[in-house]
C-alpha cells in the first residue's frame, strides 16, 4: 500500500497567489464592464522585454543548437563555466568579494533553490522566517515534515516566526530562542525594506556563534541604488561560514519566463552530522544538483552571460531605472492620499499601511473594486503583515501612472 | 547548530558517469597520441542538431521575448496549456488513451521528476528498483532517507531489488516480497530491453492488488518500432489508478541541452494517508510543482510544441532513424565476435555480455585501452548488470561505423 507525503496535507488550500487570481477571476466575470481596466500590480512579474543583449545571445545559441558541431546536448548540472565564471567575476570579485566560480551553482529559478536546498538539512533543524514572509520558504518547510498543523492564522507550529514591523524597520531582532536555519530576504519581499550593514553583521555574528545557517535570498539586489546598503551577505565578514546567497536573473535581465538563477554556498560553510562531525555542504549540494537537476537549458545560460557584456549591463541598469520609476510613481501616490509608505526606495515593492479599520484582505477587494487595480494583500504573507498591503512597481509606465491616478482618486472615507 | 542531511553521507562517492569522466580523463591525459581518436559510446547523449522546426520555434519564441506585446513572464509552473495539450492530445489521445490536458505536468527534465516525485510520497513506502538500475532512482531514495547504509556492492538496505537478467528478458518476475512503489523502465535504460503488454499487465495488476503505485519511467518510447509493444504504461487497463508515467522529449526531439520533459499523474491515481483515507495525488504533485518549480522556460515550450507540428514529426523520426541505424550496426559489430547482445532493437541501447572471466569495469577499461571507446560498465548500474557493459546509439553514423570496426578487430583472447 503506497503512502503518501502527510505533510502535505498540513498545507493551507489557498496559496496566496492562487487565491489572488481567483478573486481577480471572479470579479473579471462578474463585470466584464471593467475587466479590461484591471491593473496588476500584483505578483513581482517583470513586463518589460528582454535586454536587447539577450536577445542576440539568445539567438545565436539557437543557431548552434541548428548544427551538429556547435550542438550542445547535456551541460555540466551546476552550469556551464562559462557563466559560473561571469557571475562570480562580475558579481562578487568586481566588488572584492571572495568567491570561486565552483561555489556558483547555476539553476533555473531561487523559488526552485529555496525549495530543494532543505533537501541537504537534516529534519531536527530549528527553522526561523521572517513574519511577513515569502510564502514558499514556509510551504517548502512544512512539505519537508518541519513544522507541525496550521493555527487558525496560517502560522505552523514548530516554526519560528521573525516579526517584521514598521518599529524595528522590517528588520527582525536576534532572537532569543535558538534558530539553526534563518531565513533572511532582503531587499525584501514583500515589505521593500533593506537591512544595513550593521543589521547584516549582527546577524551574521548571531549565526556564528550559535553554529547557524543564513539562507539569505538576495533575488531583488539589483534594485539597491543606496552605496550604503550591502548587496551580498558576503559583504559581511564571516558570512563564508555561516551562509548560502540564492540569486536571480528574473527580476535584472527579466527572466522570469526564460529561468535562470542561481546559488552560492561557499566552500568553507559547515554543517553538523549526527556523529558530531562538521562537514562541508559544498560537496552536498553538489551531489543534490547532479542527482536530482539536470542543467539549465544551454540558449538560457548563453543569455544570462549577457546581462555582463558592457551593453548589456546599460541596458538591464535601464530596466532597473524604468522598474524604480514606476515605484517613486506608485509611492508617492499612496502618500499622498495620507497613506504610510514603506520600501519602493531601494526595491521594487511598496509596503503600504491600510486605513485606519481596513483589513488586508478587504483592502486588497476595496482596491479591485473601487480602483480595478489587483495588489496583494500584507495577511497573505503572514500575521505580522495583517494591515499592510504590497504593490508592486513591475509594470508599464503608462499602467504605473493610471495606477497612481486611481489611487490619488480612491475615496477611504466610505469604506473606513 | 544546523544539522545536515546524514542520509548524504550514505550515498557512494562515485556516482557512476562522474566515475567513468574520471577514467577517461586520467586516460587521455597519459595517452595524449590518441586522445582524439576516443569515441564515447557512454552517456546517453544525443548528438544530433535540434530538428528545424524546433530551430525555428526557438527564434519566433525570442523574438516575441523581445517585444512588450508579446513578451512572456512567469508562465504556469505546470506548463502553458498549449504545451499540455499538444502532449495529451498527440501522445495519449490521438492513441486512444484517456489522459486529460491537466493531467499533464511540463518539466525541466525527466531525472529532475523521478527525483521529485519522491517529495509527495511518506517515508514509511516500501520500494522497489529494478537491478541493473538507472542510479537516479536509486541515489533519490537513498537521499530521502528510504533506505540503510550500503553494503559492499553498492546495494542499499531495505530497497528492494527487482533482478533483471537474460533468462527473465530483463524484465523482473513479481516479488513475492510486498512492494508499495515500484520503478519500471521501459524500453530499458541500461538493458534495452522492453516489456512485453502481458508483462506490463501483470504488473498493473499486481500494483492494484496491492495498492502499490508504479513509475513508469518511458523516456526512451519513441524508439519503440514493434507495433506490439506498449508505448505506454497508459495502454494498460487499470494504469490510470496505480501508475505515473515519465516522458521525455530528450531522446525523441534531442533535448538533452534544452531541457523539456513530462510526468503524467492520472487524476484518478490515490495513495494513502496515515488515517487510512485514499487521497487523490494529482492535487500534491501540482502543490509541490506550483510551489518548489517555476515552469519551463518560455521559448522551450515552443520548441517542444513544435515536435508536434506535421515538420515536426518527420524530423523527429529521423532522428530516431539515424540512432537505431547506429544501433544495428554496434549491435551486429558485438555479435559477430561472439559476445551475447540484447536490445538494441527498440531502444538506443545494446546491452553485452563481457566475454567468460572479464568483469564489467574490467571490460570498460580494455575497451578504452584497446579500441578507444567509451562503454558503460554493466556493474555500476548494479549487481545484476556484472558480466555486461551497456553502448549507446547516440553518435554520428562514422563514429558509430569506425566503433564497429574497431569492435570487430578486438582480441578477446589476449584478455581472457
Amino acid at each position: 500500500m503506497a503512502f503518501l507525503n502527510d505533510n502535505y496535507l498540513k498545507l493551507r488550500a489557498g496559496y496566496l497567489f492562487p487565491e489572488i487570481a481567483r478573486r481577480v477571476t471572479t470579479f473579471c466575470e462578474t463585470h466584464p464592464d471593467v475587466a479590461r481596466r484591471v491593473i496588476r500590480c500584483g505578483i513581482g512579474d517583470v513586463t518589460e522585454p528582454l535586454p536587447q543583449a539577450c536577445i542576440q545571445a539568445l539567438h545565436k545559441a539557437v543557431d548552434e543548437m541548428a548544427v551538429r558541431d556547435t550542438f550542445h546536448g547535456y551541460g555540466p548540472e551546476q552550469g556551464y563555466p562559462f557563466l559560473r565564471k561571469a557571475i562570480a567575476e562580475n558579481e562578487y570579485r568586481a566588488r572584492g568579494l571572495d568567491i570561486a566560480d565552483d561555489e556558483i551553482f547555476v539553476s533555473d529559478g531561487s523559488k526552485c533553490d529555496c525549495g530543494n536546498i532543505l533537501d541537504i538539512f537534516g529534519g531536527e533543524n530549528q527553522i526561523a522566517v521572517m513574519d511577513p514572509v515569502y510564502p514558499v520558504y514556509v510551504d517548502t518547510n512544512v512539505m519537508a515534515g518541519h513544522t507541525g498543523p496550521a493555527d487558525e492564522f496560517g502560522g505552523f507550529e514548530g516554526l519560528l516566526y521573525l516579526p517584521c514591523t514598521s518599529a524595528n524597520g522590517f528588520v527582525p531582532e536576534l532572537p532569543a530562542e535558538k534558530a539553526d536555519i534563518i531565513y533572511l530576504c532582503y531587499p525584501n519581499n514583500p515589505t521593500g525594506a533593506t537591512a544595513t550593514r550593521d543589521q547584516l553583521t549582527a546577524w551574521v555574528n548571531y549565526a556564528l556563534s550559535h553554529e547557524s545557517i543564513i539562507l539569505f535570498d538576495a533575488a531583488y539586489e539589483a534594485y539597491i541604488s543606496d552605496p550604503a546598503i550591502p548587496r551580498s551577505i558576503f559583504e559581511i565578514p564571516g558570512a563564508r561560514e555561516c551562509a548560502i546567497e540564492f540569486r536571480s536573473f528574473s527580476k535584472n535581465g527579466g527572466f522570469t519566463g526564460l529561468r535562470c538563477a542561481f546559488t552560492v554556498v561557499p566552500k568553507t560553510l559547515t554543517a553538523l552530522a549526527r556523529n558530531g562531525e562538521r562537514r562541508p555542504l559544498h560537496p552536498l549540494w553538489q551531489r543534490r544538483m547532479t542527482t536530482k537537476f539536470n542543467g539549465v537549458s544551454y540558449p538560457v545560460q548563453r543569455a544570462a552571460e549577457a546581462i555582463y557584456s558592457d551593453a548589456g549591463k546599460e541596458q538591464v541598469a535601464a530596466l532597473i531605472q524604468h522598474y524604480m520609476g514606476n515605484a517613486r510613481i506608485l509611492r508617492d501616490a499612496c502618500a499622498e492620499i495620507g497613506l504610510d509608505v514603506f520600501g519602493g526606495t531601494n526595491a521594487p515593492y511598496i509596503w503600504v499601511s491600510t486605513p485606519p479599520g481596513i483589513g488586508s484582505w478587504d483592502m486588497f477587494d476595496i482596491m479591485l473594486e473601487d480602483a480595478n487595480i489587483v495588489v496583494t494583500p500584507g495577511a497573505g504573507f503572514g500575521s505580522a503583515g495583517e494591515g499592510f498591503f504590497r504593490i508592486s512597481a513591475f509594470n508599464s509606465r503608462a499602467n504605473a501612472e493610471e495606477a497612481a491616478r486611481r489611487i490619488i482618486a480612491m475615496d477611504f472615507e466610505k469604506n473606513a
